[in-house]
């Protein structure tokens, strides 16, 4: 069983409403020297098998045809 | 200016039905061998100042606050 982590972000210059509502609320909570918030998304993703070069190609493949949308945005794999 | 990464997971035990459909959709695309999917949030904050200890703390007390729901997620804080 190999454990891998997938963290998906925004690209650069693409905008991040819910990291802008993220600022204001915590502006809102008196947290003041915050710069920039942007979010994103993790996946924690178990896969069969103990190959992990194998594991890594098919989490690949998975980000490009379903985890994340490579117009705007990129993906970055590790194998746990 | 400090940039810090803040990975938000549900804690083990808790459903997550985002997961259990990515997982789904992962088997429809005939990706075989994927075990278990659970989805988290990951944020991007850039917080100004040089001071990483201050800094670190000030991320924990949004997480606290705003960032995570400390009854069914963890969180981590990477000061970069």
């Amino acid at each position: 069983m190999i454990k891998a982590r997938v963290t998906v972000t925004l690209k650069n210059g693409v905008l991040d409403p819910q990291g802008k509502a993220i600022e204001g609320a915590l502006s809102a909570l008196d947290f003041s020297g915050v710069g920039s918030v942007r979010q994103g998304k993790v996946f924690d993703i178990e896969v069969e098998g103990s190959d992990r070069e194998a594991a890594e190609a098919d989490i690949k493949a998975m980000c490009e045809k379903l985890l994340a949308n490579t117009v705007i945005e990129n993906y970055q794999v590790e194998i746990g």
